[in-house]
C-alpha cells in the first residue's frame, strides 16, 4: 500500500478544508455492491439496507454465541484499564467508554467477526472482499452511561484515516437488550445517500478527545434537522444476539442511559479490500493502527 | 392553616432522616379515593391508574387549545429572563430549563388548568376540591435538553414541602410530540405502591440546586433497580394535546433530549384540598409560594 499524496489526487468528500462553507454533497458510490459472494441475506434484505442503509436483524446469533460474547465483554470491561489509548474512558469519569480492537486481542471475539453471519454478510453487501477498518466493545452502563452525538462516521474515517470511498458498513452485535429506555442506537433512514461536510479544521491528535466527545466532524445542526425533518429516525430495539448492519455513512446517535440497564455492544467495521486507506484528507498524520487498520489482512 | 410542629405530629413517610437506613414504605393512601364529583374519566380509565398510578389520555385537548398553549408557551421561553427563582436554567448553560407558576402569570394557562379535563380529572381521582401545589413549564430544546434522573415528586413534596400523604397528581399537557427519540417521560409502572426512603440530609436553600439536578431526596441505585427489574419502565409517547396524568408517588424520569425536536411539556401539580402542606417534615423553613403553593384557593 502507498499513501497517495493529498496535494495530487481527487476528494469526492471534501470536509473541514480552509475555507469550507459546509454543504450537502450527493454520494457517489452505490450502498449494496454488484456481487458474486454467497451470503446469509436475502434479496429483500439487501434491497432494505439499500433504501435505508441500514438493517435490524433479530435472533442472527446463536444464544451460545451470544452468552460467550457477553461474557467476555463483561471479563473485558471489569479488568481493563484506562490508557486514553485501546481503553477509553467517559470524558468526566473514570469509567470505561469503549475498548479497541477487541478482535485483535481476544480469540473468541476474532473467531466471531469471521463468521457468515458477520464477515459474509458484509461481502455480500460490499462486493469485495472484506477487513476489519476498526472493532470495538462500546460500554453504556446504566444510570450513567453517556450519549453518541449525531455523526457520519465516514466523514471521520475520510477525513482523518484516508478511507477513500463510501465502501465500507459497521456491524453491531447486541449484548444486552437494547430497549427504548437504555440509550439504543438511532439512525436517520436514507441519510446514507447524502454527505453532511463539517466546518473547521482538524487539530493534530484529536483522536484522543474525539473519541470522548467529538468537537470536530460534527455536522452543522440546522443541516442535521433538515435532514431528520426530512427523513426521521429510526430507533434500533433487540434482544442480545440482534444483529444490526448501517452503511458507513448513515447519520447515527444515541442518547445517555439513565435506565438502569446496560446496553454493551460490539461494533465490528468492515471494510471493503479496494477501498482500503490513503493518507488522511486532512494532511495530518494517520491515527494509530487500533482505530484505524492499515496492515490488514482479508477475512 | 397552621403549621404543624415537626416535632409532635407523626411522620408516615420518613426519609433524609438522621440515622435513617433507607428502605421501602408500603403506600398507605389509596390511589384512587371513592368520589362523587362528576369528571371526564371512564370507570376502565380509573380502574388503569389505580393499578399503574398513571393514565395517558390521548387528543385530550382541542387543537385550538394545544396551539394557543403552544404559542404562550414558545413566548414565555422566548422572553423569559433566567433568575434562579420562578425561571430556572440548566445546570452548565444559559439555556431555560423550567418556568414557575405560569397559571398565576398567565390568563390562557390559568383558564386551562381550571377545564374539567385537567382539574376535573384531577378532582374524580383524588375525591376531593383540588388547589394547584405547583405548575411549571419543562423546556426541553432539541439537540441539548438535558435529563430528568428518577425521582417521586412526593418524597420531595413530603421532606422539603410538608405534604402530609399521597393525595396528589401531577397532570402534563403534552407541548410537542414526544417521541421515543427526544426524552420523552418514563415512568415505572405500579411503582407508587412503594415509598422508596431516602438517604442523606437536606442542606437549606436546596430548592435552586435540586431545580436543575436533584442531589438529595436521590433514590438508592440499587433500590431502583429492583423496582424496574420487578415493574419495567414505561415510555410515554402522545401528540401534542396529548395529557398524561401520574400519580405524585410514581417514580418516574427523562433522557435527555439529542434529536433536533424540542419536547416541552406544561406540568400542573393537583393536590387535595384537605392534603393541604403543614410544615416540611425536614425541619427547614419551607419552599416559596411559586414552587410550593400555602396560599391556595380550590379551582
Amino acid at each position: 500500500m502507498t499513501l497517495v499524496e493529498t496535494t495530487s489526487r481527487e476528494d469526492l468528500y471534501p470536509s473541514r478544508t480552509p475555507h469550507l462553507v459546509p454543504g450537502w454533497l450527493r454520494r457517489q458510490e452505490p450502498t449494496v455492491y454488484p456481487s458474486d459472494f454467497e451470503g446469509p441475506l436475502s434479496d429483500g434484505q439487501l434491497a432494505f439496507y439499500d433504501i435505508h442503509g441500514f438493517l435490524c436483524l433479530e435472533d442472527w446469533l446463536d444464544d451460545a454465541s451470544t452468552e460467550e460474547l457477553k461474557r467476555e465483554s463483561d471479563r473485558l470491561g471489569s479488568s481493563a484499564q484506562i490508557d486514553g489509548e485501546r481503553v477509553v474512558g467517559e470524558p468526566d469519569r473514570n469509567v470505561i467508554r469503549s475498548i479497541f480492537e477487541p478482535h485483535a486481542t481476544n480469540q473468541i471475539i476474532n473467531k466471531l467477526t469471521k463468521r457468515p453471519e458477520l464477515a459474509g454478510a458484509a461481502r455480500q453487501i460490499l462486493g469485495d472482499e472484506v477487513y476489519i477498518h476498526q472493532s470495538r466493545l462500546n460500554f453504556k452502563p446504566g444510570f450513567e452511561g453517556k450519549a453518541f452525538d449525531w455523526h457520519s462516521d465516514f466523514e471521520t474515517w475520510h477525513v482523518e484515516d484516508g478511507m477513500p470511498r463510501m465502501r465500507a458498513l459497521s456491524c453491531v452485535v447486541l449484548i444486552h437488550e437494547n430497549f427504548i429506555h437504555n440509550g439504543p442506537l438511532m439512525i436517520v433512514p436514507g441519510s446514507h445517500r447524502v454527505y453532511l461536510q463539517c466546518g473547521g479544521q482538524t487539530p493534530e491528535n484529536h483522536y484522543r478527545q474525539s473519541l470522548q466527545k467529538q468537537q470536530y466532524g460534527v455536522p452543522d445542526r440546522t443541516q442535521l434537522k433538515e435532514l431528520m425533518s426530512q427523513h426521521g429516525i429510526h430507533t434500533m430495539l433487540g434482544k442480545p444476539g440482534t444483529v444490526i448492519l448501517f452503511d458507513c455513512n448513515a447519520m447515527h446517535g444515541s442518547a445517555g442511559n439513565i435506565s438502569p440497564f446496560p446496553r454493551n455492544n460490539l461494533f465490528v467495521v468492515f471494510n471493503a479490500a479496494s477501498n482500503a486507506l490513503v493518507a488522511p484528507y486532512c494532511g495530518l498524520k494517520p491515527r494509530p493502527e487500533h482505530i484505524a487498520s492499515r496492515s490488514f489482512q482479508t477475512l
